[in-house]
């Protein structure tokens, strides 16, 4: 170990860190003093005294290093790689993650990663990729004898990366065709990719800076049977001179649409030969003399467990998609409430936050943040809970169900996340009008960079039909069960509501006012007719195709849209506003919290329901005007009751400035000293370019 | 006059190039085939013969000049904005729009653009501002003697550009606060800006590259009186150094989300002196002593009549936005056709297009792209008709009519086309999966670059406001004129539906199969419903607010959501389809034009009614589940019918290869030879970049 790793270098300890400084007084203290509440009290029920002082050291850490100063420009795509490599390790260095602290609570290994996100989405996929993705690969699928190479990625004496897509399969896994064959003659496999269609691609850190990956590749017994896919550690390059090994042709593929600090790569084998004791072997091993050994019977099964450590991956992504909808909506509330424009006479200007529309377009998602922020830590609690399960021994059988469930609220999370930071980033993008269109305002990158949320880790109206799935299985399963109702393990309570289906379905829109609607019980009971509904109207239609003779492949694809599709995520945002509002009561905070979160659940609620409006008519759930009219309505009273708590609310969310980095969204609310200050740093500001004299007027230059 | 200007670039002539070449075969003739009419034949009658060969004409000639190379990375901003500049003067050099081109067809005028915009909209305005705002400033704006500014302009003795927004001021112009007092000792107008907040902001080619620029000030007498905004033409640059005068504070603003070959700049002036003669005195004048002299009695209408000639930009912009999404659907659906995952056994995949989901997603897109182009050039032609008449000497009073609907519907339709080009490009890129994720794919620039669309021009949902309240005061004159009807003036035919409100109003749903609403008939009629109820809604809450003593500013507010803003979407999403539809029939296409069409029309029109489904319930116009069923169920029908139709249909929207420059939408169809291609010319594929030490793992270096 080399000296300089031993020291480590010392970060801000979390008792060094102020983590609920006061604001300056500015522009924004007009709306900081009509809330109800007091944010810091906000902030800490939400957060937690202690993730937040473990989030708030890492992010005081980096301010304090020079490191990680924020560029008023983009830097080249080279040097931005660069910098961000630089930074990874020193992340790693300041070693945030002692085992003292995971042992003290395993949520601030993913508090971490969310912490990075929130400074540059860059920098936590360049750092999760050999920490995370290909060490949980090599954990997750090798046996003892793979132990020294989790030693030298854990010591960095390798750098590692986890590459599965092919350039003409992603999502359909089973289709890839990299082959390993086994040659028992030299006791090696040979990887080889066919054609170009079968480069490996997309492979984070591939393009420049791996020397090791986790390749999968369909096994090849020495007679040619092939044994599905399985994973390999593969040198890629020379870690002394970063040059490929002979036989393999990697690449950088260059630039994207976001992201770009991070070196996606391809790699095509030319019979390229590795020791056999680079299989990872934990779900199939090779004998020397070309025996092929499983403990899986059913090639499926095997190929289930060996992708299992990929779930992870959308926990981590639900939380990501979260902080990147929190920066954007944080800027966008307070830019608002400082922004004027327009007013009933000329000399009153108002501030853009008094507007209806303003409201309307950037508060349900202020409210989403809390309520999908909330999901986002339950997932990392559950899953880090069925971690530790598992290393303490317990079955995996045990911990079937919860899994199940877990998978099926995250294979809907993770689209509803991803979507609504997608659109939440553009509707404040919009909502802060041409300013809102400057690099300093931030929403370009985040936009840019959140995109490949919404594809990555399964595209989102893909992984939307595995929770579709799941719930027509158990719908199928209690329908078939008639009146004896049987009843459906769930742990985290997702699908109780199908343990009384008849009262569900039986139900139907009965507020007399608006006012019977803001509360967030009677929305959860519209979601919970509209689910069984969606059930029914699904489970029909399949049945139809079928009866029709359509392939059941088909039957399903023919069943998504408008139903199976709005089932999953009907069951999400029931599932996230159900659980936001359990934990708000639960928690027990005091009123004025509950006060104002009911208010934030319900806003959510309602805004979500909306959408489904036309099919609670559809489905005979509402009759007659009210029900979109005191849907609508509700939606507008609690806009305009949460005008006064907006920025209070945002600044329960905000991270430090130095994170959120926006020119319009710094919590002093001087939206204009900020923004003079933003332009007279900008690179150049007052000079000719270099190549001024080829702007001098055609005329006037030939005249010269 | 410079002799290289003289003799000019010869550009390829219209009778020079190939308008409508054949596609090589490959992946996409499986489709290609199944399409039921000629894609030709369709591209001419979209497009007409006339404008196409133009259009071809300019994309041919940039494509044979190495100065418009398509590289495969990005540019730094300084070089992206060397190019561009040297790019917006070679396109003058070739000297497209001469005289006699313009008289033969002034629809070419905005064709140029529009082409200039599918090569890259930065390339369009960078062109835009010195040659159309800044020009049609001074020809709409000044007097005779500001003439020679206008050939100076016009042979590139100078830089122009327009400037009005402020920093802290842009849609609600009557606030700006950059003044102009005039001096009588001087004969000078003194240009004053307060503080940086009345800098000039997002003035597009100030940043580095104009002289003179086009400022709007509020006019000061010497006694001190305020007369309203006055545009001054202001030197800015000394044209042979390119430095700023002394007065004059101008900077670069800096990098945005996109458009960044724009240098878009701001300016303070230190009571900076401009000759009395640069005001443009249209709409008022300054006597040598110092009395102000106007034509217009009401201040209001003057400021009104100095804006008129902003409008235009609205048209330009409507055709922008669909080009933008015309690139992007172009792309998606020629992807979609070639790229394959999953089937029903694993060994036959199916192209991505035959999926219900995908389909789905893009299909209303492609729809969308062939009616709001139709709309498009059917402002283009609405607009050089008006622009002749005023030319021809018709009264200004006459032509309010025409105006006053263009107006209307434009205030409607620029938030239409921007915001389905952003969503349309948005949908795409995530249907392209990863590889949509690549720069090369072209999506993330074209959304990057389309975003500013929503904004510039007038905020889209500031600009909703506009259309709506013109519909509720032509509504509230009706209805005050209770059963004696008026006529509406409606050159273009949006409002006829008001002549008969009594039966508009009392449409219900009738459908009696989902085969009666497969025609643009039936949904036309459930807008006519639809825009009659938000009329009467909205006018019953503005008049509830105003009863309740709200401030009419204010009552406006409060009447926007679910009602007015909803109210203009319907207005043009009805005049969209009413006019495609018409035209289709009028142009009397042949059967099999007809018949597609028809197809495209009233998907664009399911898909479109279908966000208003739940107004449908609320209103009354529907009761029970048909209506929900069968307008979804229109929109599944059609899609799978249109599958076929697809790849044809975008054909017949897309650019030459060159133009289209996505590595995954090339007309051959052959996307992983493409791609192949793409990534081995990324720069320094396969190299290690210069600082690759630094990747050296860290405990190897420190042992090397």
């Amino acid at each position: 170990m080399d000296p300089e790793e031993k020291s480590g270098l010392r970060h801000l300890t979390e008792d060094e860190v102020e983590i609920l400084p006061d604001f300056p007084p500015g522009p924004l203290d007009h709306y900081r003093k009509q809330a109800t509440f007091d944010w810091k009290k906000l902030r800490i029920f939400v957060e937690g005294e202690d993730l937040l002082k473990f989030k708030m050291s890492i992010w005081k850490t980096m301010e304090a290093d020079p490191l990680f100063e924020q560029k008023s420009y983009s830097l080249s795509m080279d040097e931005f790689r660069r910098v961000t490599t630089n930074r990874v390790h020193r992340i790693k260095d300041y070693n945030f993650l002692t085992e003292e602290v995971i042992m003290g609570d395993p949520r601030k290994y993913i508090v971490l990663l969310v912490a990075l996100n929130h400074y540059d989405p860059c920098l936590m996929i360049k750092y999760v990729v050999p920490f995370q993705f290909f060490l949980s690969s090599l954990k997750g699928l090798g046996t003892q004898k793979h132990n020294k190479f989790i030693k030298m990625a854990e010591n960095r004496q390798l750098n590692g990366c986890f590459g599965m897509t092919e350039v003409s399969h992603g999502t359909n896994t089973k289709k890839l065709r990299t082959t390993a064959t086994y040659d028992p003659a030299t006791k090696e496999f040979v990887l080889h990719t066919p054609d170009f269609e079968a480069a490996k691609c997309w492979v984070g850190s591939l393009g420049q800076y791996s020397t090791h990956a986790t390749i999968f590749a369909q096994l090849v017994t020495p007679d040619g049977e092939q044994k599905g896919l399985h994973a390999f550690l593969t040198p890629i390059r020379d870690p002394r001179t970063m040059l490929p090994y002979p036989g393999v042709i990697v690449g950088d593929m260059g630039e994207k649409v976001g992201l770009n600090a991070m070196d996606n790569g391809f790699v095509l084998f030319d019979k390229y030969r590795i020791p056999k004791d680079n299989l990872l072997d934990r779900t199939g091993t090779m004998t020397d003399d070309g025996n092929y050994v499983t403990p899986f019977k059913d090639p499926n099964k095997r190929f289930g467990a060996s992708l299992g450590s990929l779930v992870a991956g959308r926990v981590a992504i639900v939380n990501f998609c979260n902080s990147n909808l929190q920066k954007a909506i944080v800027s966008a509330v307070r830019y608002s409430a400082a922004r004027k424009q327009f007013g009933p006479t000329n000399e009153a200007e108002l501030p853009v936050i008094e507007y209806q529309l303003q409201q309307w377009r950037l508060f349900p998602y202020l409210c989403a943040s809390f309520v999908l922020s909330s999901f986002g830590d339950l997932v990392i609690r559950e899953y880090m809970d069925f971690t530790l399960r598992l290393m303490m021994g317990e079955d995996r059988a045990n911990l079937a169900d919860v899994m199940m469930e877990i998978h099926a609220l995250l294979s809907s999370a993770k689209p509803l996340c991803s979507w609504h930071a997608q659109h939440g980033i553009q509707e404040c993008r919009e909502c802060c009008g041409g300013h809102g269109y400057l690099r300093a305002a931030g929403f370009g990158q985040l936009r840019n960079d959140n995109d490949a949320n919404c594809t990555y880790e399964g595209d989102n109206n893909v992984l939307l039909q595995q929770t579709s799935n799941w719930l027509l299985q158990l719908w199928a399963e209690k329908k078939r069960n008639g009146k004896n109702r049987i009843q459906f393990s769930s742990p985290l309570g997702s699908v109780h509501f199908l343990q009384d289906i008849d009262r569900a379905e039986q139900l139907s829109f009965s507020a007399k006012s608006v006012q019977d609607l803001l509360h967030p019980e009677p929305i959860l009971e519209m979601y919970q007719w509209l689910m069984c509904h969606l059930l029914g109207k699904t489970e029909a239609l399949l049945q139809s195709h079928l009866a029709a003779g359509s392939h059941p492949f088909t039957a399903r694809n023919e069943s998504q849209v408008f139903h199976a599709r709005t089932l999953s995520l009907a069951y999400i945002e029931h599932y996230c506003l159900l659980l936001f509002w359990r934990e708000v009561k639960e928690k027990s905070a005091e009123p004025s919290l509950i006060a104002v979160l009911e208010k934030v659940a319900t806003l959510f609620g309602l805004w979500s329901i909306e959408k489904h409006l036309a099919t609670l008519y559809e489905g005979g759930y509402a009759n007659g005007p009210e029900a979109a009219q005191f849907v609508r309505e509700g939606i507008l009273l609690l806009c305009r009751d949460l005008k006064k708590e907006a920025v209070a609310l945002a600044d329960a969310l905000a991270p430090p400035d130095f994170i959120l980095n926006s020119a319009i969204g710094h919590s002093d609310g001087e939206i204009y000293k900020n923004l003079q200050a933003t332009f007279y740093q900008n690179l150049g500001v007052f000079e000719r370019p270099s190549w001024w004299q080829e702007m001098v007027p055609k005329v006037v230059r030939s005249k010269l």
